[in-house]
């Protein structure tokens, strides 16, 4: 190749992304375990393996058909998900994880001159959409006790408000009444992202088709234990679906994770028992951990928000990695006193409780 | 619930979303088959299946850790397709197909007030994205024979420019000094989209390193065979790949795609067989539809772009269509008097010549 004189001025800083992303910073996700025998309880991952129907659905799958373009809307999983949350399938729309489908809210529904509200502390990959979309980004604190600030969010009027509930990493939730007038409040979205609500034995879900501007989302990676295989779901009215398909990427999930996640969807006994034993497991550790002086958090998910006696979080953090022990530290100033702690097995939380 | 007053006014036009997300369609892909029995030469799916490898990997895949979230840039397969391109894996990101990346660079480098280039025709789904991002769309028209406008898309001067090389639906390409010199010329990113490049016998992949602006697309969905498996990767410097893991998903490729698509790649003797096969039918394909009065253009990839004798290509496409074969029909001005052909396997392509 004849090597042609580059125009850009010698030096240049690279402007070929747009100002407020190279302002911004990328997303870091809590560490995987970089060696074997970790008790994994920092990324709020179920600590039992998928349903063993789901894994059968893997092995049984047609890897010929994976020359072939997938259905767009992956069809099959959207009426497997459907029957067992009795709703509509068209009411049901697939990402590649509930990321995905956090970004396909944010590019439709933000931009500059657009208000996002989220509160504080939560999820931290709603405020990085914020930020990709160059929105307004509001962030309204959690009440005193850390129960989500229902008004205040409210007030703040966003173009897209999301709410996690029950939110991360505090555990706490909101009830339907509460959610719905929230919805009833906002003319713009209300995105009630239910992550976690296989734990809570409550969702929003019956607000879909009464609040024209409600999204729900789930997930598989929590209550189905499917982390690794990227399949989320939003339930949410024909017009709003409608607008996200324009930015859906074409085909955002394979046969291959709508099939698996179809099976584990479908396996309502298997999913009931792994839930069963991770409340249990919760009241249990609660308890212990409170024996032992820490101030705990009441949650309606997978993992419990608490604060060690002499609120040195980061000694705690530090001490349980050094003994192979991953738990989660987050540096903000309402949190830097707090650890989040995944329900692990029985097994896991006595090791835990061991290394403590 | 109590049902509280809803606050938006009546028969309101539902503004949830941006006004150019309003006003644009949501981007429409080629239809898949829907009886069995069709002969599919519609979508440029390769005829044969995946590497049995490949599909080995899929069955020994260890289930039980999908409870698992994965490596966020599934390093295990950058390293395996960096072997077998000669890059380093620290130049490759991954995406859930390559939409998925063209998602991640309109994002980061698109936006109001943002120029992007095409040509016309290519890949439609470029056009989508500009959409998307309000952006400013500059299509510059393929010239009188098809081949890529290269000076014009030069002079164009866009903040990204989308380059398909070989293109579709055209089949036409750009040598390597033609895109270096592109490159050389432009301020902004140059996004070569090499999803065809496993037909062609050449790539702009020496580009990466040499040029600071330029990002080749790849993807296992054509060359491959694995369109369903959602799998496609950028090769690019590292100050662009830190941009776009900005406006990343978090676990965008899940450890299941990224084992087939690794085996998949690491398997070239599969791979260059199948190759092999498609350029000698493309090759036969070409010479049996000039004989029979089609116009064929020259191809460096998996399908023909052809123009029947009378110019009266969607009475072609229908009376294929009503005789189970399927191929590609575009309403544009310069495409409606054409075909857009997948090339099949021998069989297929005798069903099709048998068909016309």
């Amino acid at each position: 190749m004849i090597d042609f004189p580059d125009k850009r001025p010698e030096n240049h800083p690279m402007p070929f992304f747009r100002d407020n992303i190279e302002a911004m910073e990328a997303y870091i996700p809590g560490a995987p375990a970089d060696e074997a025998g970790v008790v994994k309880l920092n990324q709020n991952e179920n600590p039992y393996p998928p349903s063993p129907k789901a894994i059968e659905a893997m092995r049984q799958f047609d890897g010929a058909s994976l020359r072939l373009y997938p259905d767009p809307l992956a069809g099959g999983f959207c009426r497997a998900a459907a029957a067992v949350l009795d709703v509509p399938a068209e009411r049901i729309l697939v990402g590649d994880g509930s990321d995905d489908l956090i970004i396909m809210i944010a590019r439709a529904a933000l931009g500059a001159g657009r208000k996002v509200v989220i509160t504080d502390p939560t999820f931290p990959y709603y405020f990085t959409q914020g930020l990709v979309e160059n929105a307004r980004i509001v962030s309204v604190p959690a009440q005193e006790d850390f129960s989500l600030p229902i008004e205040e969010m409210a007030a703040a009027g966003g173009d897209v408000t999301f709410l996690a509930a029950p939110n991360s990493p505090t555990g706490a939730t909101a009830d339907l009444e509460k959610l719905g007038w929230l919805a009833s409040q906002l003319k713009g979205l209300l995105v009630i992202d239910e992550a976690y609500a296989d734990f809570a034995g409550a969702s929003a879900l019956s607000l879909v088709g009464r609040r024209p501007n409600v999204i729900i989302l789930r997930t598989l990676s929590k209550g189905y234990s499917l982390a690794g295989l990227r399949l989320g779901f939003a339930v949410l009215d024909g017009p709003l679906k409608n607008g996200l398909l324009k930015t859906k990427s074409i085909y955002n999930v394979g046969p291959l994770p709508a099939a698996v996640g179809a099976a584990a969807m479908a396996d309502q006994a298997y999913h009931r028992l792994c839930v069963e034993k991770i409340l249990a497991e919760r009241t249990r550790l609660a308890a212990a951990l409170a024996g032992r002086g820490f101030t705990v958090w009441p949650s309606a998910a997978n993992f419990l928000m608490v604060r060690p006696g002499d609120g040195d979080a980061g000694a705690v953090y530090h001490r349980l990695k050094s003994r192979g022990v991953l738990v989660r530290y987050f540096h903000t100033d309402r949190m830097r006193d707090k650890l989040r702690i995944s329900i692990g097995t029985r097994q896991e939380n006595e090791i835990l409780l061991g290394k403590l």
